[in-house]
Formats: C-alpha cells, sequence, structure tokens
C-alpha cells in the first residue's frame, strides 16, 4: 500500500521527509525517515504542511447543506477564491485570531497537486492528483461579508492548516467520511460523495484558467455545521483514510 | 544612483539579475550582469518579471475616475484581490487570450517588497519596498461580473504581467507619470498623486492580515480608460522612473 508521506522539522531543525507508520496520522504512530524512526510527539520534532502551495484554490458551496445554511443556492459553476501561501497552517499549530472579528471553523477534503496541469480532461484530472489531505478553511465571517474578493476574510494569516499527511488517492474511498470537532464535540459530519462539484470537475473548471503546480492545493468546500471559535479551543478534521488534522486557537497577538 | 535591477535568461538558459543601463528600462538601453553587457534585444536573452512574488496583493478601485468609469463609489478602505504566481507574465511575452471572453488591461503602478513585513506601521512601510515595477492586470470582464471572487476574471494564467525592472524607490517621484498605450495609442494617463489609498497605506491595510514576503507584489489599482483587447495588439505601460513594460496579447490556444 503506497505510503502517507509527512513533512517535519527534526530536533536539529533539517526539515525531512517521511512516513507515517502504525496509526492513525495525526492521532498515533510514529514517523519513519531515511531509515530512522521519529515520535511525532516528542521535543523538538515539529509537523509542517504537507506540501508547499504556491496557491489554495478553494471552492465554496460545494455541499448543498451548507450552501443552506448560508442561505445561498448551489451554483451552477464552481465558486472559487484563493489564499495564498502565507495563509498555510500546520498540524499543531496555535493560530491566532484577528482581533475583534468571528472566525468560523469550515472542515475541507483538500486534493494535493502532483503535477503541472492546464486545461485538464477529466481522465487527466485523476492522474495529476498527488494525494489529499485534511484542511481547516478558518474564516473571518465579518470581513467576509464586506468584501468583493474574500482577502480578509479568508486568506489572513494561518487560514489554512494543512495536515497532517499527504495520503495517497487510493486510501481514501469515494464516500469517505469527514468529520469536525471543537474540544471534542462534534460540529460537522459529511462524506465525500455529498461533493456537488467532484474533483475531477473542479480541476478540470480550474485548469481551463490557471496553471495548477505540484503541490497547489483545491480544498473542496465545507459541509453545513459551521461556527464560530473562541480562544484556546482545538479544531481537529478527521478524513477517513487521511488522518487527524489539528490545532488551536489563541487570542490575537 | 541605486540601480534598476533586471531579471533575464541569458543565451545559456542561465536566470541572471543585472543593471539596465544607459536607456529606458523595455525601451533602449543595456543590461549589464556580472561585468558583462547583454543586449536586452538579442536572441536569447530573454527578460523575465523582475522579482517572484508568492502572492500578488491587487486594489481595486484605486483612483477617483476608474471608479466613476466602473460605476462604483470609491471605497472607505481598500478593496483587495489576488493573483497567483501562476499568472504572472513579462515584458516581451506574448499572453494568450481565454475563449470567448472580454479580455481588458489595466495599467498599474507595483510595489515590490523588500523584506518580510507584518502590521506595518506608516513609518515600517516605507521601508518594506524594495522597488518599483509596471504591470496590467488583465481583466476577463465576463466571468469576474459572474462570480464573488475574481478567479476567472483575474488570477488566469499571465493575468499579471510585471517589468520590465525593478526600480529603486528613490526614482519614482510620489507624482509619477503612468501611462499606458495599446498600439501606441494613450488609453490612459495618471499620476501616482491620484491614488485614492497611498502605497504606505496600502501596506499597513494588508499587513493587518496577511504577511508580505520578499518579492511580493502590491499592485495599486488602475486610472480611467480601461478597455477591450484583442487578438494581436500590444500593450505598453510606462511609469516615469521604471521604464516601459510592453507585451502583445494572442489568440487563445
Amino acid at each position: 500500500m503506497p505510503a502517507h508521506s509527512v513533512r517535519f522539522r527534526d530536533p536539529a531543525g533539517a526539515v525531512r521527509t517521511g512516513r507515517w507508520v502504525d496509526g492513525e496520522p495525526g492521532a498515533d504512530g510514529r514517523i519513519v525517515a531515511a531509515g530512522r524512526p521519529y515520535d511525532p510527539d516528542a521535543d523538538g520534532v515539529t509537523l509542517l504542511a504537507p506540501c508547499e502551495p504556491t496557491k489554495i484554490v478553494c471552492v465554496g458551496r460545494n455541499y448543498a447543506d451548507h450552501a443552506a445554511e448560508r442561505d445561498a443556492s448551489v451554483p451552477d459553476r464552481p465558486t472559487l477564491f484563493l489564499k495564498p501561501p502565507s495563509a498555510v497552517a500546520s498540524h499543531g499549530d496555535a493560530v491566532p485570531l484577528l482581533p475583534d472579528v468571528q472566525t468560523d471553523y469550515e472542515a475541507e477534503l483538500a486534493v494535493v497537486i502532483g503535477e503541472q496541469s492546464r486545461n485538464l480532461s477529466p481522465e487527466q484530472a485523476t492522474d495529476a492528483i498527488a494525494g489529499y489531505t485534511c484542511m481547516v478553511d478558518l474564516s473571518n465571517r465579518d470581513d467576509q461579508a464586506r468584501e468583493q474578493n474574500w482577502v480578509r476574510g479568508k486568506a489572513f494569516d494561518g487560514a489554512a492548516p494543512l495536515g497532517p499527511v499527504l495520503a495517497p488517492p487510493s486510501s481514501v474511498p469515494a464516500d469517505a467520511a469527514i468529520e469536525l470537532r471543537v474540544d471534542g464535540d462534534r460540529r460537522q459530519a459529511a462524506s465525500r460523495s455529498d461533493l456537488v462539484f467532484s474533483v475531477p470537475e473542479l480541476l478540470v473548471e480550474i485548469t481551463r484558467y490557471c496553471t495548477l503546480e505540484p503541490g497547489d492545493v483545491v480544498a473542496t468546500g465545507t459541509p453545513a455545521g459551521v461556527g464560530p471559535l473562541s480562544p484556546d479551543e482545538t479544531v481537529a478534521v478527521t478524513i477517513e483514510g487521511v488522518g487527524t488534522l489539528c490545532h488551536t486557537v489563541t487570542r490575537p497577538a
């Protein structure tokens, strides 16, 4: 079976890529890199986002139940928006909230691109996928409601926690369960099969306009159940076949 | 006087950074790199964008006359949107238009960031600037009008021609003239002093939310006179103290 790959900083400060073995990525198990084991919870081992996107292309309203809770219809083509590399955060990070705004969690299945892609056909789209990871689309609702393009709303520093691993496509079933918990309480639960636009459909549409680069991320949208976060809460996104991405949010710096 | 720096590919295929000397960058003169002269018009010399942004933060409606021509008011805070690295094009490029849509030119003064910046004060903002270059904010109006976030509209491949050089801040006066010509006809003419939000004000506002990285670009908006492009037309943006960025547009590939 193909490996779940993990990027991390080792106790000497070097960035390494290894395999997650013997447990659920982000929850239990260990890392093996260059033949050597690492304890992901050890002092000095810091998990990094499993890829280094040059851009994150996000999709809005891609679950019918979430569109309904936001008083929006399901669109006739994907609603796209962007997060820049500076928005990336990692498993285990404490993401500072912005001052004086409501910040919501949104659980997302994230596609990681494996090869440079433009004008993909549906058949080519599947081959362009390196794998999957978990993402939280942190959303500053106050500014999102006031701006045309969601830059303050969705592109702020730390607005895209990604991880804990890059899971091979074969490990993530077509009906993979997607779940988000805040301090252990389940707030979102859905299946990949609930996506309005499938992963290949999204890649075909995006690459009609933009080249996707290796490591770029396409975030496939969030199901119903989004809600606000308070400082010191812990967000955990579990996707079947991937693992569990955990991060906290903190008071504004 | 500080140099106008230029990135280019030499005839051997190597990427070099040099100085533009003895003429107006993009129009006449030559390049000196590592003590050796290069003719910018010679076969095998290809100008590249003068920086490698991880993101381009663009500003909409930042000239009162352009806001009026788009039937929009001047906003009470900067209207922000993003272009990804895949949108970058260079001086001399032929940018393929998207099929079946109207694509407009928009001349912009582009700020290039010199150091990693977050929560800049107005005083710090000036020190964070590496210099200035010219940008064309190519805009697919059909999709822009139909989407919340301008991804198809403004983030497509080639939608951000940048160049020809990085000009030091001291070479660009506070009232620098900004001009755009299509096949030699002047279509836009303005002054940097017409900006609704000044460059330091923009950097302060953006870095309240996002870290700006070295090489990132802030595009300061376009003045009145925007209009559609047809295949094989040449766009030239001249900014006083910077030089002239030229590119063509071609039929969809």
